[in-house]
This record gives C-alpha cells, structure tokens and sequence, in this order.
C-alpha cells in the first residue's frame, strides 16, 4: 500500500482556483501553504476579521468593512502612532498608496517574552510574493540626535505578519526606545517605499 | 540643627583633583556622580579591572593591561564579533581610531530579560563628555536585503556602558537578527564616525 501512495500525484487543493500542480503527498501540506491559488485572508493585524477572498477584492474589502484604515499617497510619508502608553497588545495599522499598489504599514505592541512589551513595525504589499520584490521599505525613528532605520523588502499579505514578527525579521524596538522617540505619547515613523533594482 | 547643616556648603570630593564647586549636602552625590574631576574607570565592560585614574593615563592603561583589545584606524570600519552564538553573557570590544580621538566600540550579549538574550552595540569616547558631543557614530547590519541602522551620539567612557544598555539607549537586536545578518556565526557591524554640526 505504501508503495502505491508514494507513486501516486494528487492535484491541488486550490486546483478549482486555477493550480495547476499534482503533488506526492509527502509534499502536498508544504506547496499548499504557500501556493499562490490559496485564498487571501483579510491582511488586518489580529484574527477578528474572516473575511477570505481573492487578491483584486482585498482592497474592495479593506474599503467597505475596515473603514476606520486611513490612506496616505506618496512614496514618503508619516506613520503616526498615537497613544502608544495604551496597556496591553495594541495594534497601528495605515495604508500607503504608491507606485500604483497599496502597502499597509502595521505597528504592533505586544509581550512576546514574558514581562518585556516590545513593538514590532512592518511594511506588507497587497500584492503577490512576486511584486513585493520589486519593491524595498524604510522605517525611521527619529529624534534627540538618535536615529534607528531598518531596511527590507515588504512581506506580500499572503505571508502575513505573524511570522515576520516571530523572527523579528521587521523594525524591533522596545519601550525604552519608544520613549526615546516618542512625543507626548505618540510616535511617528518615517516610512520609505522604493522601487528596487531587478 | 538640620536647619545649621541646611544653610552649610561642603566641598566636592574631587576638590583635590581640580573640582571647585561648594554643594548643599543634599546636591553633593547627585554632583559627584557626573562631576568632570572624578577619575575615569577602566572603561572595558565588565567589573573585573579595577584601575581608576586620569583622563589621559586611560589610553597607556588600555595598551597596557588590555593588549588583546585590536585598535582599527579610520572613520569608516568593520567591526567583526565572532562566535556569537557563544553561550552565556560575552563581551566583543575594539577600538577604532580617527579624527585623532580612540573610539572603544562594545557589543554585549546578555539576558537584560529573562529567557531573552539580546545583543547590545554602542560607541564610547576615550574623552569627556563635552567632547563626545562634537561626534556621531553609525553601527550598521547589512545583508540578505535587509539593513538596521542605529545613529547616534558616542557616549563618553565616564559615563561607562551600563546605563545606555538599561535605557536600551544604543542599537539593540535579538538573536533571531543577529542570525539573519551573521555569515557562520560571525558578525560584522559597520562602523562610521563623523565629526557633527557644531
């Protein structure tokens, strides 16, 4: 019987929205949760909304059941978080309109270690893994002769956050440093979009 | 009685060493804790040297007591931290000099956080805080599409580095960064001082 399975393909299970791929079973989970065909989940930060659907209705969605996400045009402009002494898990979230595609920039508040709030900022396209690399972000902090910038290319929405902040692989700071930067309370975070050299 | 000891001005205790200020008995620490005249420490992190002295005996001392510590010359160099994935609190230090100043560079690896090792970059001056003000310094991670810059003011060695890493007043990473822009267990941070706007 092992025999049999390990010879057979299995299509997909986003074969209906247009994968064309068949896969051993043993590859199947892996493919599947980075196939391009997977449906795109509501991009805001936190699991309240369960909205699915696919790339081009994103932005419909975001528009009509979010309507509180302010937009900002331009390739260089101000995140402003306000109230960032607020207790608890909090999350900042803006979009940016640029390069004819929309970035949403997320600043999230949360105890990742036990004790140690930490702040973690992101840039995400709402677009493919594909179109993300054609493109690179900058976030600034700011102020007092200090400046702390990180420098990366954006997550598509298809990734999400969660990861990205597991590995810290995104702007870390901690309240120390939020305080460094921030002013009565609020910070605001330069944020740099680029087209990058193929 | 605390009326007679209220009104009484009592003499820095570096008046031997050039200090001429008179302080009410309630400003006498806070003074001393920054006065100019109190004699410089071993500025090498860690509690283990005990040498005290002069400003200018600082630099003899180093040569001295510190051979292992490597001085680079230039304003623009890379400071190479090997073995970070070293177990335990460690200390990286160099020195680099220019603008005819010794700039003593640290990283420290430690648990500020239970469970959660971070890294700790910061820039001091061989020199008095007066003259730490006329310079800035940026600590630089390059690599894999990704940059974390940190700007900053040096920090005079009479100040030390305890402080700065308590306030997280430095550049700050955590281990899963510090994987992201190490090459085999070996980081190099870029390093650039520049003389500032008066």
């Amino acid at each position: 019987m092992e025999k049999v399975a390990s010879a057979v393909l299995f299509p997909c299970k986003y074969a209906s929205t247009g994968c064309s791929l068949s896969l051993h079973h043993t590859e199947k989970p892996e493919h599947e949760d980075i196939c391009e065909y997977r449906p795109y989940s509501c991009p805001c930060p936190g699991a309240s909304c369960k909205w699915q659907g696919s790339l081009e209705a994103v932005m419909p969605h975001l528009t009509h059941a979010h309507k509180s996400i302010t937009t900002l045009q331009g390739e260089d402009i101000v995140f402003l978080a306000t109230d960032i002494n607020l207790p608890g898990a909090v999350d900042w979230v803006m979009m940016q309109f640029c390069f004819s595609h929309h970035f949403m920039l997320v600043l999230e508040k949360q105890e990742k270690y036990e004790g140690h709030q930490q702040f973690f900022a992101i840039v995400l396209l709402i677009g493919t893994r594909k179109q993300a690399e054609n493109f690179a972000y900058r976030l600034e902090l700011n102020g007092n002769r200090r400046r702390l910038t990180w420098e990366a290319t954006p997550r598509s929405i298809h990734d999400g956050v969660a990861a990205a902040i597991m590995n810290s692989d995104c702007l870390v700071f901690d309240t120390a440093i939020a305080h460094l930067f921030a002013d009565n309370g609020n910070l605001g975070i330069n944020v740099t979009i680029s087209t990058c050299c193929p």
